[in-house]
């Protein structure tokens, strides 16, 4: 059987905490970069060059895709734009241009539900396939893909640094989540581990993006100084659980144990480990502000969608709700929503070319 | 939302009564067909010239792949095939051969199953994509495939033909679900839809697969005369259906609106649409005995993993276990599977080239 070592999948199905109904602000991020897509295409991406090898077949690739919608908006949007670049191009010939899109997420991710979202035949302009498996790793043959696109995934890190959860370890990182505020060891620790995967995951890519081919990753990035709302949300998120140790719902080793398999980076931290990779050229890297949410309730959503599969693995499905009920409450009495001192978290748009 | 029109998905998951543990004949046709499919490969597959165009990558598709394993034995067979091919062209170079293998079925395949059930990346030398989507219409880019493959599949109809639920047609199969015993008119009704159905499958193909690639299909088939052990049992599911109407659990017309879209030829007539249709060179045709099965237990356990999804949907799902229960008593009243009258299916197998 198949198994990814580790699997973090959004919640799948369309119900309430379903990633397919609380994935707005992902929207937002593709939508605030809709523009800058057609840009990098316009500017990049030579389609003419493209199909002299591969005739009049473009295939497009979206990594960390999870159930829908916002895949299928991030690659409609992709397809008009190279269209656009093609039409601008004196393309196509008498043949017209056929797509095939490639939907790829953990095993564990629920495809079923993408493929019963997907758009209809007549309004979906492309050839659909699906991917199961890590993106850490390689996923298709070599140059057979000609633009990866990947949003709000490539923060997610094969597995939690092992130091993190060493009981003896320097950097242990003890009722916390992330390392917001625990002590450097714990956060070099994290950083190596994200330096390791975006190495891992920019070398495949490397050898399945043919010559001339782009990448656009969309993801969340924190601001180079100061204290930020998404990684204090994450700081509440451990004290949350160090409550119900209190309570005596969930023993100390167990949120000891308990890490976050994530890494949200400075727009200077990853353009430092693209560099030093060396297999891209960096053709644009840039960041805007995501707008503040000062509602306690639909932030939880949002990441509840996302982590909820992590704490009902650690800790059981029982205790969720629990868990994201008193996440909610010490987001309210802290006010780190609304509190100016923490600066909200930006998107990060990095276009690479092969 | 993308619907096909008519799906008629094996069972999912891996319980009782899933295809994933009722596929035994399905895998025994697989089996005995492992010598041919090597054979063709062998004689038919001209892997220097399929690489002249794509490099070092080669794309193979099972059509109607449900949920496995059965699928992954028969991908694998055709890769190691390809493989002995290449060696004896004196293929690969310095470079090693890279698939990529397309698993297609419709929408509401179980594919988390088909996922989850995939051969560890280590006992897995290919990459892994899956397509969902009706395969008789188009499914993938122009020129993009090097090899089909179907089994079990392709008897499947679009859809149970319309004239055979009209009360006032002379084609109208009251009382029953096939058309072993039926008027004339049901069997030309049921042949025009499998000729219109199997055109389009081939003409979709015809388009999707490379030059000189080849297509393999693995079906089974009724013996040119008399009566079939196969064919009885559809009549003796349609009389069970009937003594449920008697019981006064079902109502006659549920039953008569009921018929299987399925169509089970013989040789001959198989080969006669693929000659009208002419788009693909007819390499090789042949057909041979399956093993008679005299336990109805497993006969029934084996049909109701590709019929329970059709009974559930057209007469709700509480009623699928008394359907069963009294189709396995049919079967062992009639003593068809052990009357010699009746002759055993026959395994078809099929070579088309491009």
């Amino acid at each position: 059987m198949e198994s990814d070592q580790n699997e973090f999948p959004m919640n799948g199905g369309d119900g309430k905490y379903s990633y397919y109904r609380n994935s707005s602000p992902q929207k937002w991020g593709l939508d605030s970069a809709k523009a800058l897509i057609q840009e990098v295409i316009d500017e990049n991406l030579d389609v003419k060059q493209l199909l002299s090898s591969s005739r009049r077949v473009l295939s497009i690739a979206d990594l960390g895709c999870s159930v829908g919608p916002n895949t299928f908006f991030a690659v409609r949007h992709i397809i008009e734009s190279i269209k656009l670049k093609s039409q601008s191009q004196g393309l196509p010939g008498s043949d017209p241009l056929e797509f095939q899109v490639f939907f790829n997420d953990h095993v564990t991710n629920d495809f079923n539900t993408l493929f019963k979202s997907l758009p209809s035949l007549d309004d979906r302009p492309y050839y659909t396939a699906s991917v199961p498996g890590s993106f850490h790793g390689r996923l298709f043959p070599v140059d057979s893909v000609h633009f990866f696109h990947s949003s709000s995934s490539i923060q997610w890190l094969s597995k939690v640094p092992e130091e993190v959860v060493k009981k003896d370890s320097p950097a242990c990182n003890e009722g916390k989540v992330y390392f917001t505020s625990s002590p450097r060891e714990v956060e070099e620790a994290y950083g190596m581990q994200f330096s390791k995967d975006i190495n891992s995951f920019l070398n495949a890519r490397a050898v399945e993006l043919v010559s001339g081919g782009l990448m656009v990753l969309i993801m969340v990035s924190v601001p180079p100084n100061g204290k930020c709302v998404l990684t204090e949300l994450f700081d509440l998120l451990g004290s949350a659980l160090m409550d119900l140790v209190s309570t005596g719902l969930v023993s100390e080793d167990k949120v000891d144990s308990f890490n976050l398999p994530m890494y949200i980076p400075t727009l200077e931290y990853l353009k430092g480990v693209i560099e030093r990779n060396g297999q891209f050229k960096l053709e644009r890297i840039e960041s805007w502000l995501i707008p503040s949410n000062s509602d306690a309730e639909s932030t939880v959503l949002n990441l509840r969608a996302g982590l909820e599969g992590l704490v009902k693995k650690h800790f059981g499905s029982e205790i969720v709700d629990k868990v994201f009920y008193q996440f909610e409450k010490k987001i309210t009495d802290s006010c780190v929503l609304t509190n100016k001192d923490y600066k909200v978290p930006e998107v990060l748009f990095v276009t690479l070319k092969r």
